[in-house]
């Protein structure tokens, strides 16, 4: 094994170096993995510039990176469910496994999690990187490494889906068409979602979005009036949203996701926005339209993969700009600006380990 | 029959009067009903002094009255549930029968229901109301009218502890420990729930709520800090609420259920405030509280009188004041100053129609 | 109107009669329909044959069909959702609409439902047909008559994936390849199901499975092992079915659901065959498997439309036989013999009512 | 720490001896339990009558004992929930916390559960054991130790109920009013049952039921008319069951279980009986009525610990005898017998360690 273990590492606001760092020791339960894609989403770029995200903030030097994929290098004597070479997806939670959320299920709320690129656990884009062996995911032959790593902004989609209960003949709305919301478009039809709508205030973005496959887009600026965009939305659905999906965190989508529901809907909270927001709650409570918030995933790594194994979904023309692991920082600039949808570093060259090709 | 039909008319805010109306001929699926018990609810204060209640807004004279019971006068031709002379509580709202809310068994929410002293439909603070024979529940004799005319805020604790899921084991929040409060109390111990902390700014109210069973009350007042709040109620139940259930409607008690529920638990809303709130929504989101309005109830009457009537739930104490029909205006101004608990007016002398007394 | 209301009536097993019926009066809300495409299920061809089915026995003469689709011809003084001309799919139960089921919205348990072609309820395989108008559905101008008839079946499938929570990334394995089989395999997948195996004894039907998108088809027969076909069914999976459903109903199938689902999972039965079975209930005990029947359809027929009026599902390949009014009994006796999968009765002349050519 | 670990082992069929065994040695995430209460089960019986019980089979020696209480006496390094002298409730299974079934909070059903004297897994019927420190609940002082045992039946009871979906108004038929039954039905009342119906065919054990709480009880036997039976639950429930729960295991109360349950239901079957049964299930199809085996408990310990501590539910009247460890014998032939209720085996002299006293 090489011993270049290069890394990337945030010190601090807008300081995010290249260096070399050891290579991790193994437990019993775990892998070590040689990374290979590694996507950059809208929580490293706050990291990057601000050092903090939500309530996550970031106090020491932190290794950045956690939509990603690799190959088996060594695992550790107790790991059954993978082999060297394994090709492999990583969800990047591993749960305390004692609490009660871990026993309920909801490994993802439990308090304990340690979660790739948030403060203070290390992330893996770097060459080696250490993980849990059941939390990868062997990829089959057809599946490609950048599709490995696109497994995690998928399973935030399945998840919101799921939570909303999307299923045969719901229409829906999406709120925002960045990489989540366009995910969450992808997986709602594949869930049966007969009519999407979406929303952006960028025209670049629901074009992107159109050509993915929603039903109709709605362009929308600081000046839309929220009971026209409203009734708008009921005139291109048809109907009123069975379920709206908020996937921006701006106040006024938030507004939207409850004004526009059907009575006894559910309006789904994705967007991280601030923290405090002014909202017409009387009417949720009068129409009974739920508000279900959603936090990164649980036990969907596996529906994940099999949606794209299986050929249900297909995530690959949202990936836009490809950068090796020496251009992180051109490639943290290019997702800052907002460039294109999903930017993924390759620490090891594009196609190295894929049989069939991306 | 005799030709007296006393109506307690509501003109216009602060314009209530007792006079005779026409005794309402009846269809074939109806019944009409010699009124006997009718309770006041806030929202019958609401429509007195102002006008209006939420989006409601009296625009004609209206006949108050929604929480009742009453005995059968006569049937309509294909009525088969009910026979004259059976005593009954009467479930105020009518639905279309034909719309997708109603065929879907969320019949609450059918925009065409026709609910009892809701602009612009009728209540029944009469001698004498026509009413769908099959939202009228016979009562068994050991169920007193009283009893009968409580089933309606009963049933509103019922749907609030019914979407909120209390279950065997649950730590229960409840804001706000006026009527509605109370019942939802009642309920929540009824379907298992084993801590229940109640909170109020009225001491007389929770002192009230202790002796109706609550665990634990906090009295909270304009300085209450907030996060000091959660603390407390955490530290009362030993642990987070898994569910939490507004039953006041301020902004101060929304927010404290949002903030004190378990991580994956549920903020049910049934307090009705001002139509926009400022909440901290970023953290209900990243602890995935869920959060539920209720409206009025679906299919719990039936729910309600079996709890009564089965004794798993008491909510005689509730009747702190008791008026005749002649009384109304009296009653009206007792339940505007809050004072006790629930105002009944009996239509007709109290216990006529009760082979057990109340 | 024309006065020709020429109707296919049941008199006695084998004894199915064309003859003039009178043309029906509607009530304030319902309307009149001029008949078009009626298709033909299992159910009729025992009616036909035998006289019964299930529980359900002839004992007057009775007028045939319920999988049926016509043209608006007249409208009842309430009715608001339809006009004259309109071309409609009908949902054949018509429930009380005041009973516990109908309102908690599971109104195909009503026990007075009147259900086309159950006796004692006359059907729909006639010039003109009367119903109620909120049971008929409006077909957009690109769904073709046919495919309103379809949506019958197609419910039944709907229904089954709803009770069985098929969705995203679930494996599913369906017993029967029959009509209701196929339609229940095109709604798994558009739910999002990734993996469908399929078993039947005629390798024409698996064939058929396999053109229309099954994953994996097995051929049973008599002598099967019952252990071998589930070691079989999870090879071919990679796993155990989350969801098996029967669309058989021989014991042989039922057994294989419980056998062969998952831990935890669910086995739909929908097969309806002997009133009396011996099947491994410790096993599905010990393993949670739950067991839930399916009877007919509930608010899916909304939802069938809309899969097909947005493309999620195409049913038009299943039919594969067509036949005049004047021709019921040949094709009643096609039906009879199995062969194609649906045979669809013309009421009036294919395409005459279809915008879009079939 | 003594050195007398005196044990009760089953070496096959018929022959349990009380023997010394090592001391165990914990791991870090363990604790090392004096143990006080032991309870004896059906299962136990038929172990030590066959050597089996469903499919597990003895091979080898193995140690009896999972319904149990004790106090511990060592902790692990990392464990953090208890310290020396907590007195607590041992929860008998423990996963494997990384498979599917473990992530998704169905831990119970993982395959690699290692459950107190299931074999080859040895129980706690000795003076000291081990145990995984995230699985034994701390007693608060008002709970003694036999509480602490009982939480093992009791976890049955609640788990049957949970799946069952008990709630406010629900009219229970529980079959068999053995100590699952009888648990079943003070889980039943305290989730809000309003009218619970038992069967058995021992009338020593209606009186019981009765005594506890039952509404109503049916003494059946080999005679009875099944169609008469189901005609005599609606009678005295004055309606349908909403749930039935099969208590016994035998043939006829799963198959009255599925007869008598309102269309729409639910069964549970909690029973363990032979691995084919004979039933009606086309009935169950055609009114869907759902089948939902239970297996032991999951995530409901600390529900059980709950219901006991706020008094919820009292089980005190359960345990009608009582032996000391070195009577072992003649407490497993007294739970042979089927005197009484529920065995319970003291290895400490009862109410060592109750600071209430039993
Ligand atoms: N809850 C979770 O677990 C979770 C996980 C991942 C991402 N997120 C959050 O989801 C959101 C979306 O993530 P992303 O990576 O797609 O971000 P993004 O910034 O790329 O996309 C947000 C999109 O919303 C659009 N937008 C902004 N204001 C709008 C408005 N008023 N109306 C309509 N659209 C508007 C933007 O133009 C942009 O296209 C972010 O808030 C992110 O923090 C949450
Ligand atoms: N959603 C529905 O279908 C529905 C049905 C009935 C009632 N309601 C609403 O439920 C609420 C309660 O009804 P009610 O009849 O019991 O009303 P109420 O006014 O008698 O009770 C409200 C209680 O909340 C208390 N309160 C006020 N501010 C508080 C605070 N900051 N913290 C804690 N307690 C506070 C009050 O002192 C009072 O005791 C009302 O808002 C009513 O409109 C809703
Ligand atoms: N529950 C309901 O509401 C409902 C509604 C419609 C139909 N059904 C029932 O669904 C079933 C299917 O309906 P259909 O119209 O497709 O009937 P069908 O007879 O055309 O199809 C049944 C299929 O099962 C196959 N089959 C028979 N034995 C088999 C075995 N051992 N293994 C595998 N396959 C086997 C047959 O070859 C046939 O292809 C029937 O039993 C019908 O009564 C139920
Ligand atoms: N699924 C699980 O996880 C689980 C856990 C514990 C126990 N069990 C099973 O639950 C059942 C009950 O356990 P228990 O400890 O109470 O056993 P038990 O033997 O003490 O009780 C069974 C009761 O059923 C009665 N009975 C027998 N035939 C009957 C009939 N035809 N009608 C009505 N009653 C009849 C018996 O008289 C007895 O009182 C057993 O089968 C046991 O194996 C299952
Ligand atoms: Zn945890
Ligand atoms: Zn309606
Ligand atoms: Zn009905
Ligand atoms: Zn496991």
């Amino acid at each position: 094994m090489s011993k270049d273990n290069l890394t990337a590492v945030l010190y601090k606001p807008k300081d995010l170096r290249l260096e070399q760092t050891p290579i991790p020791e193994i437990a019993d339960d775990e892998v070590l993995l040689r990374m290979d894609c590694v996507g950059i989403c809208g929580s490293d770029v706050h990291y990057w510039q601000s050092g903090a995200c939500g309530s996550f903030v970031l106090k020491e030097p932190m290794i950045m990176g956690h939509e990603a994929s690799g190959v088996v290098a060594k695992i550790g004597a107790k790991v059954k469910n993978l082999e060297v070479g394994d090709r492999v997806a990583i969800e990047p939670g591993v749960p305390c496994r004692y609490c009660e959320f871990c026993k309920t299920g909801r490994y993802h709320l439990c308090p304990d999690i340690k979660f790739c690129a948030t403060p203070p656990i290390h992330g893996n884009l770097a060459r080696y990187y250490k993980h849990a062996a059941d939390f990868c995911y062997k990829l089959p032959p057809h599946v490609t490494m950048e599709e490995g790593a696109l497994l995690e902004p998928l399973s935030v989609g399945i998840h919101a889906c799921r939570r909303g209960g999307v299923s045969a003949g719901h229409s829906v709305l999406i709120l925002g068409a960045g990489p989540i919301g366009l995910v969450t478009m992808l997986v709602a039809r594949a869930m049966g979602a007969c009519k999407i709508v979406m929303t952006d205030i960028l025209q670049s973005r629901l074009d992107f979005a159109k050509q993915l496959g929603a039903d109709h887009t709605i362009l929308v600026n600081r000046e839309s009036n929220e009971d026209d965009l409203v009734v708008k939305i009921h005139e291109l659905l048809g109907n009123y949203p069975d379920i709206s999906i908020d996937a921006s965190g701006a106040q006024a989508t938030v507004r939207l996701a409850l004004l526009a529901t059907k009575s006894g809907g559910v309006a789904v909270l994705v967007g991280m926005g601030s923290p405090e927001l002014t909202v017409p709650l009387a009417g949720t409570v009068s129409r009974e339209v739920d508000i279900r918030g959603i936090f990164r995933y649980v036990n969907e790594y596996p529906i994940a993969l099999s949606m794209i194994s299986s050929g249900q979904i297909n995530v690959k023309p949202l990936v836009t700009h490809h950068y090796s692991l020496e251009e992180t920082l051109e490639a943290y600039e290019i997702a800052r600006q907002g460039l294109g949808i999903k930017v993924m570093i390759h620490v090891q060259p594009r196609d190295t380990n894929n049989p069939k090709k991306f």
